[in-house]
């Protein structure tokens, strides 16, 4: 069931039904813009991660601004962006079954399409599902380079996979994808350089293991938000993937330059619209925001614009405030909380309500909303 | 947008696309009649809360067995149910707002209605909302007995509210909700039964309070899956509200029965199916469901069936499992996760794919799924 849209355009800001997805669409334009600043004369590829934003409108406006794609997690979400007119998708991840990967043979006919391999099994039942299709797929290989999740050893392992990929009728190997995810949110700018440092030598191991096979990755992509100029410094990242830069959220706030103050390279562009509903002590705000309307794994959202408020924690639908005086968010004041997970959050949403200064500008559906297939 | 189902009738369980949302029906069944089986000469009405499962159909069978009504949280959860059948709709929360006040007063001439209301503004504004409809709304006066959300102050300040509230035309009062959210995942039987006590005492000063003022409580309403035996045999409660235990969770799982043993009473109906999909070292297998699959806000979730295998960290799409053996959990089989918190893993799904022994059953639509306004 998709509800109706929380706004209409012309709305004023503070007349948004809540809670309410909200972007700022001057922050984000602003971050759109920075992306690209502090990557001119880099030689990198730019392929915004649509994950954060599951919105085929902001994947064409990254597009228009010179993104060459974008990527994506899963076969629905790439349908999604499909359908909504993008033309070049890296599904970057693993795709295993099928149903999912017939699925995907058939997208390949109707857009570029890349996806991930880490297994042999998982590339030769990729490749049964492109014979006779007329499809072609580009199939890069992930390597684990210092996230532990998914990923093929890096070197030789790697290079193996390569050439049985290599091999395959209907896949092109195209290169090699190395995300170091767990490096994203580590506090401080030397944690953040030993990692990417590490992934980069890593990187340069697998290189060499394919030449020795003969094989050249034409693209070797990673990078989140919170390392991407790190990878784009490094002379062997082709092209980066950050998806969190257009909206930033509490967690990745918690980043600091290396002058111990938080980083300031993005603002934040994503908050959550809420009503204060209960005001039952001097020091207590109760909103209407809970765990169905921003997620916590990250910890709790910061109250935007409100000094002395602390979100406390968060139940199904409702979020406890302490605030500093018995004046701050009256009972039926709205309030804007920086979610502290901008991903996982932006999943709980069917529309993005995009304002200017208090006016909505436009409503944007979230169209890959809830696609985890 | 709301994806196609993941599932057909008749499919055997193990060709459903993951990650799904799945109910064993012997096991919901068995907490359905549970639920009776421990109630049974108890002068307590059944109200489960609906905003555990979010499913008109489910509410229908809770209904067909007994219960009184349903319980939710929101608006547009009570049209959800109302447009699905529900005749007796408890919104046991504040609602705030002119536009959801509206739509109460045009739902409550549909179905039979009742909200909260914990401070006399809300309660104008609701008259107000109400006024000139024809429409009739029951209120019950929120008292915090404890669990430090909302809610007004137990004895007198309850009363003057109740008071407020049986002076305005088109609402009536109906009775007091004394819900101890806090006391639901106290672990051993002692902490529960202490702070049920608790709620108990203040609930009678309140009763009081509302005898000075010459009213009466008709319904005296609270209650979860973790404590709900305690409020049945107060004496003073005389509705319930567990909405929990037809899925249950991991979280309230580690509640404990007084030997010790976790508790059994319920058993657990609600998981998700996800697919391994990649295998990357002999100790590790990585699933298809993370964040956007299920909700770890009181932790992570349980590996049902997999002996030894522990559920590390979820991100955005995947979930880390840790295994004993590198022959568990092979490259493309299907595992079922025991969620760590039912109700917002719930609303991340449109479907739930209702399945007995390895066959699906039925699909249920999760009609108010991302119903938060």
């Amino acid at each position: 069931m998709t509800l109706p849209a929380p706004a209409r355009v012309g709305m004023p800001l503070d007349e948004v039904d809540t809670p309410a997805l909200l972007l700022d669409l001057d922050a984000f334009e602003h971050n759109l813009e920075t992306l690209e600043r502090t990557l001119a004369g880099r030689q990198v590829r730019i392929r915004p991660h649509a994950k954060s934003h599951k919105c085929p409108r902001i994947a064409l406006i990254q597009m228009q601004r010179g993104a060459v794609g974008v990527c994506c997690q899963k076969v629905s979400e790439a349908e999604a962006l499909v359908d909504g007119g993008v033309t070049d998708v890296m599904v970057s991840n693993e795709i295993v079954g099928a149903g999912k990967l017939a699925r995907l043979a058939a997208l390949a006919k109707r857009a570029r399409l890349s996806v991930l391999a880490d297994h042999p099994d998982a590339v030769d039942a990729l490749a049964t599902a492109v014979r006779g299709t007329g499809a072609s797929i580009e199939v890069l290989v992930e390597v684990d380079v210092g996230a532990g999740r998914c990923g093929t050893l890096p070197g030789e392992p790697a290079a193996v996979l390569a050439a049985h990929i290599a091999g395959k009728p209907g896949l092109r190997f195209r290169g090699i994808h190395a995300y170091q995810g767990g490096a994203q949110h580590l506090r401080t700018p030397a944690e953040r350089e030993s990692a990417i440092a590490s992934a980069v030598d890593q990187v340069k191991d697998t290189l060499a293991a394919l030449k020795r096979h003969g094989l050249e990755a034409e693209i070797v992509t990673g990078a989140g938000t919170g390392t991407y100029l790190l990878e784009a410094a490094s002379g062997v990242y082709n092209e980066i993937q950050p998806g969190s830069y257009v909206f930033m959220d509490a967690d990745y706030g918690r980043n600091l330059e290396a002058d111990g103050t938080p980083v300031h390279t993005f603002r934040h562009s994503l908050f959550v619209l809420a009503t204060v509903m209960s005001r039952p002590t001097p020091n207590r705000a109760v909103v209407d925001a809970g765990l169905k309307a921003h997620s916590v794994d990250s910890g709790n959202p910061s109250v935007a614009g409100v000094p002395g408020a602390t979100f406390l924690r968060a139940s199904d639908e409702h979020g406890t405030i302490q605030v500093a005086s018995p004046f701050d968010l009256p009972l039926a004041s709205k309030v804007k909380l920086i979610p502290g997970h901008c991903d996982p959050t932006v999943n709980l949403y069917d529309w993005l309500v995009c304002y200017r200064g208090s006016r909505v500008e436009d409503v944007w559906p979230i169209a890959a909303r809830g696609a985890f297939y």
